[in-house]
């Protein structure tokens, strides 16, 4: 069943006597659109004027359910709006000062002639500009555009909707400031280069839907040379999201991860990433699949493994699959009592309900394991915690997290409980602090943090 | 005298008796620091406690005033705050969400599932970035922090706090989300390739605070490749603030300004960008001055001519100097009748008063012209025309609107005047929409606007 994604907001005015808002679902319904929100705007004598949200599919379903709506006798519809491309207009993001500037002694204080000693300040101590700027609080989301979400390569531009939902999801659950920043060029030395001279603006650097395996060497070169965390959300977002899926799958279905075989089933951007964070939370056997043996060579190293895919399936206790093809696990494949996690999006290696009827003793798609469960938390704890790196330990706890806070039964919580992101940014602040005790630095010297590094190029 | 530039609160618990507040004053006077703001906080049976703002030139300064204030007899000082650091603290920036994220409708609707279908739009028809994201009233602040305020090369990292006081104004002035972005690069080269990479996420460019004379080679590049407007503040920002003191300085002298000779000492960022907006302004003859013959060829080219200071003096009508050069003009060079714009900070070329002495008909210094009286405006009339460019005639009618909101006998009004930003903002749409239809393509395609320029290195 092709699934309903798009919601369109009919304004519509019906009499007010029984049945014809019954006719109106009637109408909708008959051409296969689903009925979302309801909310009454106006209650007459003789009529009610109701707000309709329909679920569709794409824009000729629209057309058409809207089309059966019209053709309601006693339905006037007044106005059509599609909300998705409402709430864009004009973007979703606004800069704006935390001090109103209404009189000269404002000015004064927050620009000439006050600002000079603070930029002073800065220049005698550059780490102060981590408490005296909003430098401390702020994450780059860092983009080319180079595959963004399923739809592949449609450049920064395009991408910036989802930078900015993005920097949204940071606000808004977790109080950080983040800024999309649209680099156009998808040359990985150059977005390198790139990032490595906007790196002083920024505590954290968020990487965003850029390409495998580009995004590997771009992500690699950046931690080497970046005193600031670094983390590319495709890979550690997810697979953060996805490991707390699976302790909560293990847990569900009484198996044990720490001694269990894991098969992962596809090694781009995020298959790789959660076998690796697999393997550093212990699970003593990992297998992989991937067609590319580059990616099997970039991922492998004790407990990790390649294998065929029916090896996988035959003696892993847990298959993740993060391919991006669909159908790909057929049902004769699935192993009685086995969990399988298949991620890809929109449409999963194996659909939940048929490996479940193959007898998969849970099964689970991608649509929950969400990685705005990550993100926000990991970033906040770390720099919090003035981290400079985020580690495997940081994202297992912050992974651990997330199971504890998912409702008896489900793989995870939902995103938007914020609660939760406070909890995951504790406990990768507390882990933060104890890889500072055992020896990493915690506060970047100022200096070396802002060498000038982009310049000796 | 020193200028009194630090601005410290003390909070002083006082006996509720005649003469106390006064002995407190006298003490702040004696050490030669001024009174600024005055607070009552709390009236007790006894005592009084107020928030006194010092003024200061120093940090020596400051420490012997609050000696002398705690030295006097029923003065408690409770408390000493520097207000510009306090206000500086976490960063003078927020970037929040337009709307809220509460429920997973609103999710669906940012984010992801819908948030693709906007992406795709965007793919299809670029242009609409500029109304499907915040792009469109976007501008990007660069700099390298080579040439910051009178500090010289300070990085920048330093910077910051300047760039977040310029996004600040941007927002209380005009309404624009401004980005700092620090471009860790002093190679030209380097820092216009970053810009270039960076330039589809603003609709506008704002160059800040680059030393000269790579500022001229930057701005002039990326003019000549973007498809979006860009100014260099500290040229043109500047320029368009002293053209429109220049006006109203000669209205004030019943001088004509377009059968006048001008003379323009001092050729850096700013010197140059007046001495060519005046001519294009219209003022038949112009004189300049400056050390570097690099500098004078730059500018050169009729009305304008090269020429030594004091031919300058003699025969010039108004004298512009930025030469960032105290006491240059000595008051022997003055001509009777002369209008003298002295324009360095913190240190005129000539002291105001001496110009006047010496027979001036008008004289002032730099303080009061403000480049915060041009940039938001120009910018906010830009952007909402979708202009390609910032043009001299754009400048012009900005500086003309700008002498108009002038006060009777006063130079230029208050940048804080929203007033006055709201009415440059009319008056450079309006020009941006003539050159419009005198051939200059208004509406950005799309395509052009944002190919992958940077990759084509």
């Amino acid at each position: 069943m092709a699934k309903h994604t798009i919601d369109t907001v009919l304004r519509v005015r019906t009499k007010r006597e029984p049945g014809h808002f019954a006719k109106l679902a009637a109408a909708i319904a008959g051409e296969g659109g689903m009925i979302g929100e309801l909310t009454t705007l106006a209650i007459g004598e003789h009529d009610s004027t109701r707000e309709v949200t329909i679920e569709t599919h794409d824009a000729d379903h629209t057309a058409r359910v809207i089309e059966a709506v019209r053709a309601v006798s006693g339905v006037v519809v007044e106005d059509v709006a599609d909300r998705v491309f409402e709430c864009h207009k004009g973007g979703k993001l606004r800069q704006i000062s935390r001090a109103p500037l209404l009189n000269v002694r404002d000015l004064r204080r927050i620009y000439t002639p006050g600002v000079a000693r603070v930029a002073l300040e800065i220049q005698r101590e550059p780490a102060r500009a981590l408490d005296l700027t909003g430098i401390g609080s702020s994450v780059g989301i860092f983009t080319n555009g180079t595959r963004v979400l399923g739809l592949g390569d449609i450049g920064p531009l395009a991408a910036m909707p989802v930078m900015e939902g993005k920097a949204v999801l940071y606000e808004q659950l977790a109080g950080i400031n983040a800024t999309p920043i649209l680099v156009d060029a998808t040359n990985p030395d150059h977005f390198v280069e790139t990032v490595l001279r906007l790196a002083p603006g920024f505590a954290g650097i968020h990487l965003e839907d850029i390409r495998a395996p580009d995004c590997f060497a771009i992500e690699d070169r950046l931690r080497a040379t970046l005193l600031q965390p670094v983390l590319h959300d495709d890979q550690h977002g997810t697979a953060t999201a996805a490991l707390a899926a699976v302790i909560n799958a293990t847990k569900i279905a009484g198996l044990d991860l720490k001694s269990a075989t894991v098969g992962q089933v596809g090694l781009g951007a995020a298959g790789s990433a959660i076998a690796r964070l697999l393997a550093s939370y212990g699970v003593p056997k990992l297998l992989m699949a991937d067609p590319s043996d580059a990616a099997c060579a970039r991922v492998a190293g004790p407990p990790i493994r390649r294998a065929k895919l029916d090896e996988i399936m035959r003696t892993s206790d847990i298959v993740i699959a993060a391919t991006g093809r669909p159908n790909l696990i057929s049902m004769d494949l699935v192993r009685r009592g086995q969990i399988i996690l298949a991620l890809s999006n929109p449409e999963p290696e194996i659909a939940p309900e048929d490996a479940l009827f193959a007898g998969a003793a849970l099964a689970a798609d991608g649509r929950s394991i969400n990685n705005a469960l990550a993100f926000p938390g990991l970033f906040k704890g770390a720099l919090e915690a003035r981290a400079q790196c985020i580690t495997p330990g940081m994202m297992i706890v912050a992974a651990e997290t997330i199971a504890r806070a998912a409702a008896d039964g489900d793989l995870v919580p939902s995103p938007l409980d914020r609660g939760v992101h406070a909890a995951v940014a504790a406990a990768v602040y507390e882990k933060a602090q104890e890889l500072g005790r055992a020896g990493t630095l915690r506060l970047r010297s100022g200096r070396t943090y802002h060498a000038r590094a982009a310049d000796q190029e």
